[in-house]
C-alpha cells in the first residue's frame, strides 16, 4: 500500500537514471534458484535514485542472452547482469557480451596477474581454463573480485554503463556494493532521501490510521507500508529539489510519526527485534531464557542467530510434552489437567519455571495450538498465549493467530520477543 | 552442474511449447520483494516440458507492461503474468491488457455473481470498486480464485494463451496448479520424465565422482546436482521419443543409482530429511529428544515445523551456557574444564543425558564453534560435534565447517538429524 503519491503509481520522482537488470542463468528459468540477485540490486539501485525500469532472466544461450542486452541497452542508461561468468563451458556470458558489443577479445594482463596471485596464494599455476577469466572485451575495464575469480566486466558506449558479475551472491554483492553503486552514484546528483522505520505489534491498517494526519500533512513524503510476520515495515522517501530539502522533510516527518507511534517502532535498521533486545540486554548486563512449547526452538534460534547472544542468552527449554513441562519448567501438572496446556496459567507458570531454573533475569514463554490440527471449538487453532517473567510482575498475552501452522509459528515468535521488548523499555 | 548434456546447456530437448512469465510490480524492480512467483511458476511450467524462454519484471506502469506483453506474446506460445490485479488504483494490469489486446471491458455475469456469493458470505454487499473485478476484455475466459476477489484472466489469441493473474502467492499458486497446468497439459503431448533425488553426507565432487559410471551409462538421462546446506538434490530427466521410453530410461537410470548411493539418498519427495525421521519414528512407535549448544533451538525448530510432530518429539534443551549444560544434561563441568564445551566428550554426555533426561528412546546432540568469533588455533570457528545416544552404542562425528555462522548452524542441523536417520535405519 502507498501513500503519498496522487496517482497510486510510484512516479519516477527520483529518476534521474534509469537502470535494467539482468539475470543470466536456466536455473532461474526452471525456478530452481529464486533471483535474489535482482532485488538486491534493484534495492541498491533505488538507494541512489536510479530507476529500475525492467529485470529480465534469461537462459544460458548465447543469442538470447545477445538479445536481452541489445534490448536492455536500447532503454536504459545502466545495464547490470549477473550469471554465467565462470569458467565452465556453460558460462557463456562473455561470448554475448563480445557478440552485442561487438568487441573482440583481449587478455587484460592486470586480470591475468591478480588471477595468477589467486593461484599462488593456493598453491596453484594458473591454468589455461582459469586464464580464460583475464579475457576481457576491447576498452573493457574490469570490477575486481575479492571472493572468487571472475571478474566483473565494465563497458562504456553511448554513455551508457554496461556491467556483466558472476552469478554468485557472495562474489556479485560486494562488487555491487563496494565498486559499482560508488561509481553509479559520482553520476548524478543526489536529490531522494529515504529511510525505513520497523514496527511491530500493529496492523497495516491500523497504523495507516494512525499516521493518517502525518501522510496528509507531508504529501511530498512517499510512504510505504510493507507487513510482514514480524511487523510492518514502513518506507519513507522525498525527492524534492536537492538532498538537503529532502532529508530536511524526512527529519520533520520522521519527528511527527515518532510522536504517534512511540515504541511501536522497534528498530531504524534491519536486523530484527532480537537484535534490539540483544543490545537492551547487553547494556544492562541482563540475561535471559526462553520455554517454548508451539514454536518449538524458533525463539531461541532467532536469538541465537545474532553473533554473540551467548553474552545474555544462557539457555531455552522446548517442552513440547506435558510431562517436560512439569519436569523441566515445575508447571503444576493438575492445572495443565484443569485448563489445558494451552492456557493462561501454563503460559506464565512456564516462563516463571525459566527465569527460576535458568536464573536468568527475564524469561519469556510461548504456548499455543499452532495448527493444523488439535484446535477444538473453545480453543481454536491459532488460540497462543505469550507470556514474560522478570523485571516487575509476570505478564501474560493472548493471541488468535490464524490456520497456517508455520505462520502462527512465526507470529508468536514476534509477539513473544516483542514482549520482552516492552518490558525493557519499561512500558510494561 | 549438469551432466548428460553435451555442450553443458541444458538444451530444450522437452521444448514442446515455450513460454514467458511477467512479474509486475514496483516492489519486485525496488528489492522490496524477492520474485518468487516467476520461480515458482517456472517449476511448474518445466515440469510439463513447457521451456521457459524468458522472465520479466516490470513495474506498475501501463505503458510499460503493455509492451512486455507484446513483446513476450510475440516469443511464446504461453504468457504468465502475475500483480496489479487487485481492486486499487495502482492495479493497473487489466488496463495494460486490454491495451496489448485491444479488447474492450464488459462484466462477465458469472464472476460478477461469484463476487457477490463472496462479500455475501461476509455480510457485505459488492460495492463498485470490487464489481470492477468482474470487468474481463471481451471474449476472455476467467480462472477462479478460491482465495481471494481477483479472478485470473485468459485470453487465446493467433493460438497463443495469456493468463493475468493476481500476484499473492497463495491466491496465484492453486489458479497455476489446480487450472492452468492442467489445462497446459493436454495441450501438448507430454515426453519428458523428471525425477528427484535428495541426498545428505557427501559434497557434489564425491557425488559425480560416484555416479561417474552410470552418467557415462545413460547419455540420454540429464542429470543436475543441485547443492544446499542440506545436501544435494539430484534433479534427473529423459525426454525420448514417448513418455513410456523416457519413464523406462528413468527407471533404469535410478535403480543404477540407488545401488550406488543407497542411503545416501534420503528421500525422493521434499520436505527434509526431518520429515523422513518422523515417519520412520511413528513407524517404530519411538520418541526422540534434542539437546543444543551452538545451533541454538534449530533443529527443535526444524523437527517441530512438521504436523503431528508432538507424536515422537518429546522436548529440546537449548544449553547455551556451560551451567545449563551441567544442570540439565548433567554434564561433568569437571570435563567442560578439561575438554572445553566444543569437544566429543561433552557431545557424548549431552546426548546421552538429554535421553536419560527425556525418557525418549533417542537423543541427538550437537556443540560447536558456529562463529565469527569464538575460535581458537586448536579450536576453529566452524568446528561442531554431533552425537547420537539410543538404539545402540553412542556415536560422535567431529564435522570441520565454514567460517559462516548461520550456514554452520543449517549444516550442523542437518549432519545431527541425519546421524539419527541412519542409527533408525541401522546403518549406524
Amino acid at each position: 500500500m502507498l501513500a503519498g503519491t496522487e496517482d497510486g503509481n510510484i512516479t519516477p520522482i527520483w529518476a534521474k537514471m534509469t537502470a535494467e537488470i539482468v539475470t543470466i542463468g536456466d536455473e532461474i528459468l526452471t525456478g530452481h534458484t529464486v533471483n535474489t540477485n535482482a532485488a538486491f540490486i534493484g534495492e541498491r539501485l533505488t538507494e541512489i535514485d536510479c530507476r529500475v525500469l525492467r529485470e529480465t532472466a534469461v537462459g544460458d544461450d548465447v543469442a538470447a542472452i545477445t538479445a536481452v542486452f541489445r534490448e536492455a541497452l536500447a532503454r536504459a542508461e545502466v545495464v547490470i547482469a549477473t550469471g554465467g561468468l565462470g569458467p565452465t563451458h556453460d558460462d557463456v556470458t562473455r561470448t554475448a557480451v563480445v557478440e552485442a558489443f561487438d568487441r573482440p577479445l583481449a587478455i587484460n594482463h592486470k586480470v591475468r596477474e591478480s588471477l595468477e596471485a589467486f593461484f599462488a596464494a593456493r598453491g596453484r599455476a594458473l591454468d589455461k581454463i582459469n586464464e580464460a577469466q583475464a579475457l576481457l572485451p576491447a576498452g573493457a575495464d574490469f570490477v575486481p573480485n575479492n571472493v572468487g575469480t571472475a571478474v566483473g566486466i565494465h563497458l562504456i558506449e553511448k554513455k551508457r554503463h554496461f556491467y556483466a558479475l558472476p552469478g554468485v551472491p557472495a562474489e556479485m554483492r560486494p562488487m555491487i556494493t563496494d565498486h559499482i553503486i560508488p561509481f553509479l552514484k559520482t553520476l548524478s546528483v543526489l536529490k531522494t532521501a529515504h529511510g525505513v522505520l520497523y514496527t511491530t505489534g500493529k496492523p497495516e491498517s491500523k497504523l495507516y490510521e494512525m499516521l493518517r494526519p502525518v501522510l496528509d500533512k507531508y504529501p511530498q513524503v512517499k510512504v510505504a507500508f510493507l507487513p510482514g510476520f514480524d511487523g510492518v515495515k514502513i518506507q519513507y522517501s522525498a525527492a524534492l529539489g536537492t538532498l538537503e530539502e529532502s532529508e530536511r522533510a524526512l527529519n520533520q516527518w520522521r519527528a511527527d510519526t515518532q510522536e504517534i507511534l512511540g515504541n511501536v517502532i522497534y528498530s531504524e535498521t534491519e536486523g530484527g527485534v532480537e537484535l534490539v533486545i540483544g543490545s537492551m540486554l547487553q547494556e544492562k548486563g541482563a540475561t535471559m531464557a526462553i520455554a517454548e512449547s508451539c514454536t518449538g526452538g524458533l525463539i531461541a534460534w532467532r536469538i541465537t542467530e545474532i553473533p554473540g547472544s551467548s553474552e545474555y542468552f544462557v539457555r531455552g527449554y522446548v517442552t513440547y510434552s506435558n510431562e517436560s513441562k512439569s519436569d523441566l519448567l515445575g508447571v503444576d501438572p493438575g492445572v495443565i489437567e484443569a485448563e489445558g496446556a494451552v492456557s493462561e496459567v501454563v503460559a506464565r507458570q512456564m516462563a516463571e519455571g525459566a527465569r527460576a531454573g535458568s536464573g536468568a533475569e527475564y524469561a519469556i514463554a510461548v504456548t499455543g495450538i499452532a495448527g493444523p490440527t488439535g484446535g477444538t471449538a473453545d480453543k481454536p487453532v491459532g488460540l497462543t498465549y505469550v507470556a514474560l517473567a522478570g523485571g516487575g510482575a509476570t505478564v501474560c498475552r493472548k493471541y488468535q493467530l490464524g490456520t497456517d501452522r508455520s505462520t502462527n509459528r512465526q507470529r508468536a515468535s514476534q509477539a513473544a520477543l516483542n514482549l520482552l521488548r516492552e518490558r525493557l523499555l519499561g512500558v510494561v
